[in-house]
């Protein structure tokens, strides 16, 4: 009777795969601890009114939710977001700004399963509440570039489109578009690349067909690639709030350069995000060859805490999800050969010797080596291919002759070497050995 | 309006918290890969079949279930047994054995709280596969100590009651007892501690009243404490099994002494685990002064795997929970006080130095060094008041006159010794302080 499968959509992790979930995870990680990011996590199981809440989110039909045994409406985690707005909106005051946060954490959709998508998946969030201007932003996409460079990725293998919804918004009031319409053109705007004019029939059918030189404005900043060609459209325009809001572009791109990841950020104005909770800069990463779903998005959303009840929180930043990222670094040949090697391997004579050999294991595990011996007594021949076969570099041989003199033999088994130790001093052998100290 | 709340008995982990907790899982996670243990992890949703076909399990009334919008019935995992039977037996065959894994994930169940009981927990699970002998269980108890040991809990805090299900059963047999009531006797025993007489009468409604002189018996062995006293009262019986068993015993007691955790050991027939599945061996992990649950549990589950659909394949077992562990070490005084510092802080002139101040952080930042700065441009007495608070050994002090000479100001913020450092040493020299070199 065979058991049931794992649930479609959902991972197993054997050593080999977790091996490599570690290695993503820490180098995440450690790359959010240099630049001051305080790590924290939420629940995975939420109020489902955590998610229904939020207007303008494809989420809600993908959720997994029910009712548990209280009666309670809940869902399993979709994204980090509302999570984290309640968390800081709950402490602002007791918190110190700027509040720069991270977590690595597992979500769940039910969704249509393809390349790079399933139904659960990793993401590392990182966000930066309590400052308003681009210096935020900056901060956060400079430590994007380092979860991508510590992997061995450069500006050759990936780039980051930056864009703006708060010019967007404005652009577009500037051509005469009411706030509900402005709304709606940006969610056409933001299927435009995949569908072309059919993206504006949902806008037409709601306010009537879009007049052309107001298609051709939407077409013009839509089309806009390079600071270059975006300061010369709003310049033409000689429109104040945009030209203030091209300033702080200019804080923003300075402030790239100087952090030394300007080569990884391309100005396009063709990004706008789907989420309507995007206030300002948003951006998104992908890989150069473009086979790939995005590998990271992101943007400043300081509506949102205040809008989930806590304080007025300016707050910007961003995701990278685990499936696409490790396929780009599969592609491109990034991913080491996890290989979990013993240091030691102790090969034990007989039952007479065993009695000393558990100890000396068990005083290197203590001391952090790792420490194997055979379950089981075997033949010595065996034992050597044990030892071989887990990678160890040294072996400490207790043989019958050595523990009555009370040494054991230590042998190099990359060089051969060997040299007698006494037991007491076995455990700082090795340790000189591994540590080449 | 404010955000719905956190699910009862869900946690939240700020940042504090989440330090306590990776300060858990680090230590857990060395000590198992210093034994050379292997890493795995598995789904978080289950189908719900994989918790119900196990009979004799009080986890089913507890599960979160649901269906799914797809109509599988599927669970939020309650623990991680059945997850890595499925896993082993599925590969069985190309897993090198004996197979020594282990995995630090969440778990969930619907229970009514209490203290060290949550609705969401997390475990830290270590298992054995394909080694029969009571080796396996030295290797596991002897993990099960370092896990206390690595935050120094000691014998005078901590202790392990071990016993014998395969014992019991034959003692019983000895004693008469069909194995139908075998599996009655051993649930009334499981409560024995907590009920006295009163948790016989679930047998005596099913099987009729207990002979005294049967009584009798299973508080005899109930009642065992200590080797000598458990040989005393097998001795007495004169059964070749019970014999050979207790050489079993002699075995698993010389490795733990071998392994240096003898110390940690008492032999205690009064546990016998709840759960059905166990086969041989269990044993349960307590503290001293009594006030808290159970703080680890494990034992032998030789027939699951096979039970399951997979091979024959012995196995044996242990899991901590995170909760009792952490109450615990608060209790001793155990958990030092997480502080997340930076390693180094920038303290920058003005607009003009800021450029040179952020090349420098990212560079810092992408050595590994913890480097922060202010976002925003402040006064110099700010600064080194953020600098203080960061926890920062170091500053770098990019005032106008340094940056025009082209050095930059390295200032150790204890001993307030203070040099010129040249901008381009600027990293090396951080470095060299910090780690000592």
């Amino acid at each position: 009777m065979a058991l049931p499968k794992t649930l479609p959509g959902f991972r197993e992790f054997y050593p080999e795969a977790m091996a490599v979930r570690r290695f993503l995870f820490n180098v995440w990680r450690e790359s959010a601890l240099a630049f001051g990011f305080q790590e924290y996590d939420g629940p995975v199981l939420e109020p489902l009114e955590l998610y229904t809440r939020k207007s303008g989110d494809e989420i809600e039909a993908q959720l997994f939710s029910f009712t548990d045994k209280g009666g309670r409406e809940v869902a399993l985690r979709p994204e980090m977001t509302p999570t984290v707005c309640r968390l800081v909106g709950a402490k602002a005051n007791a918190l110190k700004r700027p509040i720069k946060w991270f977590s690595i954490a597992e979500f769940y959709r039910y969704e249509r399963m393809q390349k790079g998508r399933g139904r659960s998946f990793f993401q590392f969030n990182a966000d930066i509440f309590g400052e308003a201007g681009p210096e935020a932003e900056v901060e956060l996409i400079a430590l994007l570039v380092q979860c991508l460079r510590r992997f061995g990725l450069s500006e050759a293998d990936v780039y980051i489109r930056l864009s703006d919804r708060d010019l967007w918004l404005l652009y577009l009031e500037e051509y005469g578009f009411s706030p509900e319409e402005t709304a709606d053109v940006l969610s056409a705007v933001d299927k435009l690349e995949k569908l072309g004019d059919a993206a504006f029939r949902g806008y037409e059918e709601k306010h009537g067909a879009l007049a052309p030189e107001k298609r051709e404005a939407i077409q013009a900043l839509f089309g806009v690639r390079g600071f270059e060609a975006l300061a010369a459209l709003v310049q033409s325009l000689g429109n104040e709030r945009l030209q203030a809001r091209l300033a702080q572009w200019r804080q923003l791109l300075d402030g790239l350069e100087a952090m030394g990841v300007g080569s990884f950020v391309e100005v396009d104005l063709g990004v706008v995000r789907g989420l309507s909770y995007y206030t300002g800069f948003v951006f998104e990463a992908f890989d150069r060859k473009g086979d790939l779903r995005a590998i990271a998005g992101g943007g400043r959303y300081n509506d949102l805490v205040r809008r989930y009840g806590g304080p007025d929180l300016p707050a910007v930043g961003f995701a990278i999800g685990d499936m696409t990222f490790q396929l780009l670094l599969e592609a491109r040949g990034l991913l080491p050969t996890m290989v979990q090697a013993a240091d030691v391997y102790a090969i034990i004579g007989g039952p007479a010797e065993r009695q000393k050999a558990l100890r000396v294991v068990a005083d290197l595990r203590m001391a952090g080596v790792r420490a194997e011996y055979p379950l089981r007594q075997v033949g010595f021949g065996k034992q050597f291919k044990l030892a071989d076969q887990s990678g160890a570099r040294l072996a400490l041989i207790f043989g019958e002759d050595e523990v009555q003199r009370g040494v054991v033999k230590l042998r190099d088994l990359r060089s051969g070497e060997e040299e007698d130790v006494e037991l007491a001093r076995a455990v700082a052998a090795v340790r000189e050995r591994l540590h080449g100290g």
